[in-house]
């Protein structure tokens, strides 16, 4: 048995329990089977932003553990990478380190460890931290993998052709905004700019009337590659970090009449939100299924194609979209769940991705973060997003206390959360992304 | 009169000479009314990458210039932002703290100044030089402000509607690649990926056969806007440090392949290249001009209007680009000009492409890089790609000694140079930009 799957046995063994009791609870996101990664701080403090490890509802916080003599047998670059304020550095240390320190942290967080006396001091309760951006995000890329919603929006936005000749092809990808990326609990103002009403010449200006959401997978980039050096489908899944959830705002009125010829922009680029935590691909090992689509419609070039799809491409996550009006919120209603659907069902898998956007020597960054774009299942009831869930605001969908909505109104929230769940293991979660609505600037015309 | 004003006046005297000949020369790019900045160091070392200001043939080293205490009058904070390797810490300082500088500088090289023997110890000679980024760029957006581009590419990938309804409203961009933007001297590998001969179905695979350039401005931002607060038009150029120059290189068979729905995006990653010298918008000031547009076709919306437009919205700035094939670089034939056009025939502005880039809230920060889009003028040979050079490949150009192109061939080096003149005043020059071709890495299919 290699090393590293020795040590995915190890971490993963179901059996594993940890000193912390919030961590063995049934129905817990964060298990010691998970360990997922994020930037925090005690919530109102002016303290140094700090990385941190989910687990049960608390934090371990890994610069105070490392003071506390924690991971004394690591290799320095790994105590040193955990002691910043950003994943960038553990991110570009690569899969060897990253697996050494998920070791180290399940031996130090499970029951009987000999660190818990010196780590108790190193928690931080869940419920008092605040969160902050879990890399700096050089480059932000956002794929269209979902092949349902890629029908069903192009059934909208071209009834003549909705999946274009291209489709099964290639990934189809395009750049998107970085700077305008935050962490769960972003506020926007619902945004300004052009629309084209039906029937008309000429634009109007305005807020946007139809913004949604696109509940999407983050990709985050470990190792880099250096410009004009691709990575191979092989390798491609050694350079990933970690996923995360992620909310891809969108104005479908500014994107009708902006997109031609050269893709969507200020439709996408006034706000994307993700989880504050990085699951890696590590902890989502037993949690993968073979790629679902059929191997024959079309056969992928080569370069996209390796025996590992077939296998355990694809990655068994559940993904959930929930909205909560103000009403709701203020009546104390919970959010409403209003999709369902799982990142297996995607027709492009993370390798392909990562080896797709390198083949022309593109070169990625560690921090640099890769959209799956909005995962929509088989059935409608599985689509991530408004415009496919009310066809294009011409049916409603009922959220509570009698309140429907068509598209996003000022006010609501949209929470997204994930997990992964197998036969004989604990379920391990993503915790969740949520953003909120405000209302527009007022504008002039 | 205004200080900014008097300052203009003072910096742009055509009377004023400096102390380093070279800048007084005619034609020279960088004559004392210039005064660009830059990052280098000297070639082949190793030392640390710092700023310097081109003057005539010599790089003013504002690190050592400080030391040697120079600027000793000026507020610390720039003092400590020209200290450093890199333009982003000056460019967030905004205008006040750009033109205060250029006045120190512009005092400090000219005849007479007391600053000339401590100042002659920090020149570098720019045949001695090498550089670097002339700042971080977060996020790059590349727009399509030119309407003979846009209609002249639109007639080849779509001929029964060339130029889009949303053309002469929105100014149409998307984002790019930051993390594979270089400066010039750029080398890169032709890049591989998928493409769609004519007439098949099914994709092939291998190195791009219709390699172009794309001959641009590039708009280094200054001042951010906060997440959520446009810039006015009235605004807009404040937030701007300088031009630069700009080659989109692009690849067409892989761009028509994977272009819709969502834009282009292998076919532009794989490298963008730079030129070293930013041009500031004050040293620009004596070139401007109106708005080139007819105002009435369409009126802008009012959130893109200003009167600022119609008096000096635009830019006199010259555009050239040159070819210099393997073999002519071997036999000592220069570089062979092919097109020259017109930064002012661009139909958006600077000042409405940041204004509708943050309309929506979108948040731009100090070194992020805008693209103007291919320049190309209203003449056929005012046109900055091959794509239109050759009319898609139909035709041929000739370079020097019988050889012919219809796209770029492996080893050719594209050169593309700008400068601005106005009666009465010295030429400014934003010196070149190149980049050479490498043949693509060996592929397996």
């Amino acid at each position: 048995m290699s090393p590293v799957q020795q040590r995915l046995n190890e971490t993963h063994d179901a059996a594993l329990r940890s000193w912390v009791p919030s961590a063995n609870q049934a129905g817990t996101d964060f298990p010691i089977q998970n360990l997922p990664f994020g930037v925090f701080r005690r919530a109102g403090s002016a303290e140094q932003f700090r990385i941190g490890v989910a687990i049960g509802d608390q934090i371990l916080d890994l610069g105070a553990a490392g003071e506390a003599g924690a991971f004394a047998a690591l290799p320095q670059e790994i105590r040193d990478a955990v002691a910043g304020s950003s994943l960038n550095a553990l991110m570009a240390l690569g899969e060897a380190s990253w697996s050494a320190l998920r070791m180290a942290l399940s031996r130090a967080l499970r029951e009987g460890s000999a660190d818990e006396a010196k780590l108790k001091g190193a928690l931080v309760e869940r419920s008092h931290a605040e969160y902050t951006l879990p890399a700096r995000i050089g480059d932000y890329t956002d794929f269209y993998t979902s092949i349902h919603h890629a029908t069903a929006v192009g059934k909208l936005f071209r009834p003549d052709e909705p999946l274009l000749p291209n489709y099964k092809w290639v990934p189809i990808g395009y750049h998107g905004r970085a700077s305008s990326i935050a962490v769960s609990g972003q506020q926007f103002r619902r945004p300004v700019g052009q629309t084209r009403p039906p029937g008309t010449d000429a634009p109007v200006f305005g807020p946007c009337k139809r913004l949604d959401y696109e509940l999407e997978i983050g990709i985050f980039m470990g190792t880099a590659n250096t410009l004009g050096e691709p990575v191979a489908i092989g390798q491609s899944e050694q350079a990933v970090f970690g996923l995360c959830l992620l909310n891809d705002w969108s104005a479908r009125d500014l994107q009708a009449w902006e997109y031609q010829p050269l893709g969507p922009f200020l439709a996408k680029n006034f706000a994307s939100t993700i989880s504050p935590w990085v699951v890696t691909l590590e902890a989502l090992a037993p949690y993968r299924t073979g790629w679902t689509r059929d191997f024959a419609d079309p056969q992928p070039l080569p370069y996209l194609d390796s025996p590992q799809l077939r296998e355990s491409g694809a990655f068994e996550v559940q993904l959930e979209v929930l909205i909560q009006s103000a009403a709701m919120r203020n009546n104390g209603t919970p959010p409403k769940r209003v999709s369902l659907s799982n990142f297996r069902d995607s027709y492009w898998t993370v390798s392909q991705l990562v080896t797709h956007h390198t083949v022309n020597g593109c070169n990625l960054q560690p921090g640099d973060l890769l959209g799956s774009g909005t995962q929509s299942g088989p059935d409608a009831a599985e689509a991530g997003s408004l415009l496919e869930l009310t066809a294009g605001g011409k049916q409603t969908i009922e959220l509570a206390d009698g309140e429907t909505r068509k598209f996003l109104e000022d006010g609501d929230t949209v929470v997204m959360r994930g997990w992964a769940e197998a036969a004989g293991r604990p379920r391990i979660g993503f915790g969740e992304v949520s953003g909120t609505v405000l209302p527009a600037r007022p504008t002039e015309g």
